[in-house]
């Protein structure tokens, strides 16, 4: 393949050349202008579109293409878990400098390919073209099975928030690549080699949280089906931030016990961990809002080999907003929202 | 909305802002994590994904945000055309530089949007980041009602090659805008006005061929469900390289007869119709493979509102490639493809 005039045609050729679990109901998936599927099996059909920019979302020095590839799937993935949705298939518009090699190609589709086949989201078609910078857009489905849809905006009155997944390391991961700015780390592409650089374990999860966020498609999906869930959502713009759409949406105000907040063990330069953990950003864990009824049963029953879900606030009737509970001191917060690299 | 740190949400509020025709299995469009939709009634379900990339597909300078923002639509349509698939919704990745204005924002927003009531692809959700230059990525769904989908790989032998929509006259559109630079017409953002500006008749179909191709997407839809095609293509990347899809996707010879091929008028600047009609590429015309009884129906059935179809050739046993005849001539082709700006 040519990388100064890459066309669809390299793409579906890829994806021909490496074969995948195509789901049943798929009856094309490249090779003609448009992929075609039977959804009449599939309930309702969740879909998402979420785009990764070269120095936008990420510079090209601090990641490998094969790194690069798993997450742009993966905070895809983020939303479907979010509504609850079983990953289906998706499509990938991919644009790449002509100063790129064949291999930055071939790696980044490797990554992209296998986290497709581990969450049951095969690559189904797309784009590709050349471009000034890395362009990654990716489009995900999902269905459901038996649970109806999750949205933001169904929290009660009285229930209990609920988080699973860490916040705040993503942004301390960030946070390390900025300061050490390591021209190399784009050749390092296995998660033991960047355990090697990162040091020691704390940093090394720091590290991993930004650049392979955990998927908790299954953990989305369980929650779903097992009805243990009144509104939910993904952390990727920072919690508190993400909480306040909740709160909104379902008209209610959201309170955080800071105590009861999984808390960054420490800094990472100028940020401090709770900063971190209430608008860091690009975390992708889930927060949910749950009944005591339902918190009771998600007590018995959730599953062991799922991440731990911990208990950080609650929803009240009031005026929409966000607050922060220290002790017995309360006040409203105003989260910051992020944008990586607005100041770098 | 503050262009120098534009976010999902930005999209999202000027969606809701915005009333559209949505389609009534559509469950959920914007304000949450995923759209939703119950597709069981919707039988088959067609998905196509295309980018336009500034310096790549499109100059900054030559075309209104307006215009941009309908053809960008308008190319995702095209390829559900192709299939026969009737338009059902749409996502938008958008990525635009900081140094644009949010005037430039509402204006790309309007003709995407205007676009999608037109053709009933309501914009149901996607993504906007800022970056260092434009970045559209569309994924467009389409249905089948009562055909069945079209692939390029159905021709048989002793087909007639039919072409709807004019060839070469977008790549002429091209050469015009390359060869003039006018560095204001990004301001034009009426067909009226265009045609101010082209001067004469064909100037202007050339222009509005490369700025604002034509949507044959109820012209697909009609001959799928009439059962009047075996194979079908859109004609995107030049007629002969297109048509190379079909043969070889078929296993046939294809042959186009030159004198039946419907030419530019003219010469613009070095571009000769003839060529620029065989390798122009962006024309978004529709060719397909039909039998002889098949074209009887079409030649009795077809509507008198949609645009001419002419029979240009035929597809026959033999080694897969693409001939020319004129005459009693007749002689092996090697289409070029295209890649607009690999040269400026």
């Amino acid at each position: 393949m040519d990388l100064t005039t890459p066309c669809e045609q390299d793409l579906t050729q890829w994806i021909g050349d490496h074969p995948q679990d195509l789901p049943s109901s798929l009856i094309k998936h490249i090779g003609d202008d448009c992929a075609v599927f039977d959804p009449r099996s599939l309930s309702k059909l969740a879909v998402t579109a979420d785009m990764l920019l070269e120095d936008v979302h990420f510079r090209r020095r601090w990641v490998s293409p094969y790194f690069l590839g798993r997450k742009s799937l993966l905070v895809n993935l983020s939303d479907l878990a979010a509504v609850g949705a079983q990953p289906y298939a998706c499509l990938l518009a991919l644009a790449l400098p002509g100063d790129l090699t064949e291999s930055y190609f071939n790696s980044f589709m490797k990554g992209f390919l296998e986290e497709g086949a581990r969450w049951g989201a095969p690559l189904i078609g797309g784009d590709l073209s050349r471009s000034a910078s890395i362009f990654v857009s990716v489009t995900a489905w999902g269905s459901f099975q038996t649970g109806r849809p999750l949205w933001r905006s169904e929290a009660q009155d009285g229930d209990i928030l609920v988080l699973i997944g860490e916040v705040g390391l993503s942004r301390l991961g960030l946070e390390i690549l900025r300061r050490e700015d390591f021209s190399e780390l784009w050749k390092i592409d296995s998660e033991d080699s960047l355990a090697d650089w990162a040091g020691d374990d704390f940093r090394n999860r720091c590290l991993i949280a930004h650049l392979l966020p955990q998927s908790l498609v299954h953990v989305g999906t369980w929650l779903c089906e097992n009805r243990v869930v009144n509104a939910m959502i993904d952390v990727s713009d920072g919690l508190g931030s993400d909480l306040l759409q909740i709160a909104r949406q379902s008209q209610l105000a959201a309170e955080i016990e800071v105590d009861q907040l999984p808390l960054p063990d420490r800094k990472i330069g100028e940020i401090d961990p709770l900063e971190a953990a209430l608008n860091g950003g690009e975390d992708y864990a889930l927060l949910f809002a749950t009944s005591e009824k339902q918190l009771d049963r998600l007590n018995s029953e959730y599953r062991t080999d799922f991440p731990p879900y911990r208990v950080i606030g609650r929803l009240y009737s009031g005026e929409p907003g966000l607050f922060l509970k220290r002790g017995k001191k309360r006040e409203r917060y105003e989260p910051k929202g992020f944008d990586h690299f607005s100041s770098c």
